[in-house]
């Protein structure tokens, strides 16, 4: 019997869930609605009853575990603590919830996205025999996953990895968070967007690809097509995203000092636009003893199946 | 017959040992002149004949080991590596030439000073029993040693920890690595001394305590005491120094999520003058999930043995 794991993937929009072997194959696949109301026991029922039918459909394998990645999940209690884009209030106890509706599977843990991701770099793609990495998704946010001697770093409480609330602008752009100038603000989908949107107004570039599109409309998809047009205005949206991501990511190198450093998430698609860039910014940046010695690298994993890939890598490490 | 190890700790002016039990007490210790010039073999030694004369007087104890504390030093290869503040040019093996001089003794390693102190705090001080916490000292430059799961995080060439050259004002203060900007440019004791000096002259402060001594006689101390006096120049340079320090320490909480975070060094001194407005911005840059849960602390390691004790711990953790 070949030995699989059960990904899940809890997003803000869709919870995504699939069975994977070990070499990161997704066997099956299948997806519910993430919650819309705070009723945690609703939805786990919602999950478990799904993905016992895809167990069903799939009897052919030995099931190891289920590991789920969520926002602000806890991987030492098995938590979600107050998600933001999450309608689940205080603390809820996922692990303990699933565990009573998969009373016999072997292993189940959670932990955030970008851990789960960091995860299965490190288990299926490029990360393979690294002990000390760091995984950076670029996303509607900003996510990091740090590994240290092997092991996912998680801190005394278990949320380390924030990268992307460190403080790259004193007073600069308002976070979703509640705070000025963090990274996410800057080196994101979101802020790709922010960025063209600010260079747009500031050069009244009425003739730019994108000035026809509204901010709600505008994505970093349309930022990167528009830079391989020749846009001008976009073009100079990677500069300074890489610019300012380059040196964050200097920044996370002296305190961690890793072997390299993975891009994830949609906008890593723009290839060297982004990486030129945030390569150049990162050198420059970087102190001596560290200089040309750190790889800045596009995650191997698909970005589709990343997320569930990552996720059951949990049950198996 | 007590255990005991042997701390040295090689500063940029002293090379300090000393003779530490399994308490962190210092039964004994010697000093030499720290190298001039570029002959690290010569200054091995010395080191080692001022180290063999002292073991001599103290034949009543039996040897652990020898722990080094070096700026640059790398705890993998046992080397220092192109040390600003000292003359050795290169990589100097200083492990195994002191291997040479010591071949019977049992452990010989070396880490940075701040690595040092943060396992003196861990095994001595105010650290037992915490498994994830960052020790920050405060002297010329801002100095890190981060404990993960228990261990000293060392990244993966052996240089993590530099927390004094992270970026917390783009385009700000020169700093000694060459950059601009770096937290140790504001937060140290020379940064204190620079941010006494901006604000004389920006508020031509004649007759501010400060202002009858030259940039290079005045001394963090000076600051403190003049704040003490009440001067309002030296109240304020603690607390835009607290401002910028508080809002670095929240930005490592959310990469590493430590359980407490120790300040070492000259400045803390201080107390309160510098610790209140530190804690104070370190709560307000904090995100929720963070506030209020992570303690900062004075070290407990006395200032003049710590160095050596925390060294010493080297040779026995």
């Amino acid at each position: 019997m070949e030995k699989v794991s059960i990904g899940i993937d809890i997003g803000g929009t869709n919870t995504i869930f699939g069975i994977v072997n070990s070499k990161g194959d997704v066997l099956a696949n299948g997806h519910i609605p993430s919650p819309k109301e705070n009723d945690a026991k609703k939805y786990v029922t919602d999950l478990a009853n799904a993905i016992k039918a895809l167990i069903k459909k799939s009897e052919q394998y030995e099931y190891l575990g289920i590991g789920i990645g969520a926002p602000n999940a806890n991987f030492y209690k098995g938590t979600i603590e107050h998600a933001t884009n999450l309608p689940f209030k205080g603390i809820v106890p996922f692990v303990e919830m699933m565990k009573e509706q998969f009373p016999d599977m072997g292993k189940i843990a959670m932990t955030n996205d970008a851990n789960a991701a960091a995860l299965g770099e490190m288990i299926y793609g490029g990360a393979k025999g690294m002990k000390n990495f760091v995984m950076v998704t670029l996303g509607t946010g900003l996510g990091s996953g740090i590994v240290v001697n092997g092991d996912l770093l998680y801190g005394h409480d278990g949320f380390a990895g924030e990268l992307g609330h460190i403080v790259v602008s004193p007073e600069g752009r308002e976070c979703g968070c509640g705070h000025f100038g963090h990274l996410e603000t800057y080196c994101s989908a979101t802020g790709i967007v922010r960025t063209a949107n600010e260079l747009i107004a500031h050069h009244n570039a009425t003739e730019c690809l994108m000035a026809n599109k509204s901010y709600n409309e505008l994505t970093s998809k349309d930022v990167y097509n528009a830079a391989r047009k020749g846009d001008i205005i976009a073009k100079n949206v990677f500069e300074i995203t890489g610019d300012i991501l380059g040196q964050a990511l200097a920044d996370t190198v002296h305190i961690l000092s890793p072997e390299a450093i993975f891009l994830f998430g949609g906008p890593v698609a723009a290839g060297e636009l982004l990486f030129n860039p945030t390569i150049e910014s990162f050198e420059n940046s970087l102190m001596p003893v560290f200089k040309g010695k750190i790889k800045i690298l596009p995650s191997k994993l698909r970005l589709g199946d990343a997320a569930i890939v990552g996720a059951s890598a949990l049950a198996v490490k």
